[in-house]
């Protein structure tokens, strides 16, 4: 039997969906008799407002979704791609097919989703580059079509949040093992490039910088010259390095949020300090510098498996449950690169 | 009418595939009576040997499969990634499908057709890195299962063989225009970086970087030293550039086969000389180093054109055919930098 939807309440009691949505959070703005009546129509339909959890019914032969982002020309913009080999790699491996699709915007892409599940052509979605407030997630939710994001709702409250089934990288743990890394080299005036906020991925990014360094003791204020905020890109990492310095004196190494926005610190910094990246590109391996690495590979596993419904929580001895079956917080890790060529050209 | 394949035949001879072909291109080789028995069902099935040149017969919502190649860690690696946005963006628009799958190697890929096809997952496929005795081409041409190739058969005739459509871009005459721009530019000894013999993509660069230094004077015997093969790789073109110089003394400037080649030599090089190379990969932008560009985008049209018969050859006034309708042959062109980053470091 198909699950209801919210739609189906709202069309039951004969009001809007947001009339709905106001019933489940905030039912106080809502006048008794219309609650009452949307109530009935949630209890008729056996409507579960948190049930999108929903999963592929079938591993075998499912077509998966996936909208292949535009072509970016930066560096870092070759780790959705990186994902979608691990990810078709995975899927082939379980007879799961995995079908391309582009889209201009979230609207567009929503489009999509309505054109490619019409003609059933594709059975569940994959999400990448999530973002507050995605409309594409809500609209899956009120289809009750199966997907998973790789990227987290990026609500209030993420972990506890039951909202969608999703996997994501710690970007905070991972540039607060950069941090940490660096001072326990020695290094004490350590900068962050990274990018202006409001910005999910990037806030996180920065505080795991922010806390590592509070860690060693310094203060919020200390901090506060230390940090630039810059789109992404080469050029604006080399000009984010040369305001750090103008801003903060001489620092010793710098963290960048990006490998673009390292490699432009590095060039900028002519061997004068170490720089580490984020996404562990080929360039970063190629010139030699430190970055942190996704493990793509875990986060196309742990997509397949909630998708299809192989990873169930885990749950300990005493019957508690200690993973949420919901979502997966994947921990990257530092790739430590010493010798790097553009900083060897002092030498 | 589905078309008949060489195994229908076969089958109706009562012969092997093998004694079929063995019919069709080396008829001496085959017994007078086996070679009559043959030619009979030849003629009763309308077997046409190269009419493998079958389209898609809708342009609306047919699948094509693709092959993910194997995910590399090389920077030109990326080009089969952006040919693959550039195939899903135009099939997006023209509503076909894009389905992907992986494979081991040439013998996995045709298990995947032979899947892909039984459940008429795809329609169609496009295949890329092809080489000279391809099994996957040939299979696909027995089977009567319409594809295009985006590399040419690298048989002896490729401009003439009918055998399949395909686009392919000039490797050539890249080649030889980045020799012609640094030989315009005051250089006279360039040297050239390229891949082991024999291979049909390296052998065509070389021979553009070849024909123009002949055509400014040069002699065979006196290139000989001017040029040295490796193995695809950064370290590997740093190198190479070592070796050259201890071959051929002092050398002006360089082409390269791969921008993976080009920034090993480049920073080798240490800003002795300019350096070009193949693929205008983003590193070659973000560290401004003159780069060949392969028109992606022109080469998925015409993959989508050939493979839906949008593109028929075109014809002159007189009613002669002046384009091929079963190949495209793409110019690419050099993307000229002035500026490298890495060749200022000694300024």
């Amino acid at each position: 039997m198909r699950q209801s939807t919210i739609l189906d309440v709202a069309r039951a009691a004969g009001v809007s969906r947001q009339t709905v949505s106001n019933v489940l959070n905030s039912p106080g703005r809502v006048r008794p008799a219309t609650r009452e009546r949307v109530q009935r129509a949630i209890a008729e339909l056996a409507y579960r407002p948190h049930a999108s959890a929903r999963r592929l019914r079938t591993q075998k032969s499912s077509t998966i979704g996936i909208r292949l982002d535009p072509m970016t020309d930066g560096i870092s913009g070759s780790v959705l791609d990186r994902f979608l080999h691990a990810l078709t790699e995975q899927a082939d491996a379980k007879r799961l097919r995995v079908l391309l699709f582009t889209a201009k915007d979230p609207d567009d892409e929503i489009l999509q989703f309505r054109r490619l599940t019409a003609g059933a052509d594709v059975d569940a979605f994959v999400l990448t580059s999530t973002f507050h407030g995605d409309p594409r997630t809500e609209w899956l939710i009120d289809n009750a079509l199966p997907f998973v994001t790789f990227g987290r709702p990026w609500g209030i409250d993420d972990m506890n949040d039951p909202k969608h089934l999703w996997v994501d990288v710690d970007g905070y743990s991972g540039l607060r093992e950069a941090t940490t890394h660096l001072l326990g080299a020695g290094h004490r005036r350590i900068g962050y490039i990274g990018w202006p906020s409001p910005s999910g991925t990037g806030d996180d990014r920065r505080r795991g910088w922010r806390e590592a360094m509070a860690e060693a003791g310094w203060s919020e204020a200390d901090l506060e010259p230390l940090h630039v905020a810059t789109e992404e890109g080469v050029a604006q990492g080399a000009d984010a390095l040369h305001r750090l310095e103008a801003a903060a004196g001489a620092i010793d190494a710098v963290v960048c949020a990006s490998d673009s926005l390292a490699l432009g610190a590095l060039i900028a910094a002519r061997g004068r300090m170490p720089v580490v990246g984020y996404d562990n590109t080929p360039i970063a391996a190629s010139l030699g510098f430190s970055s942190v690495e996704q493990p793509l590979d875990k986060v196309a596993e742990g997509i397949l498996e909630l998708l299809t419904g192989a990873h169930g929580g885990r749950v300990s001895r005493d019957g508690e449950q200690v993973s949420d079956p919901r979502h997966r917080l994947i921990a990257p890790h530092l790739v430590v690169r010493d010798a790097p060529v553009l900083s060897g050209e002092h030498s």
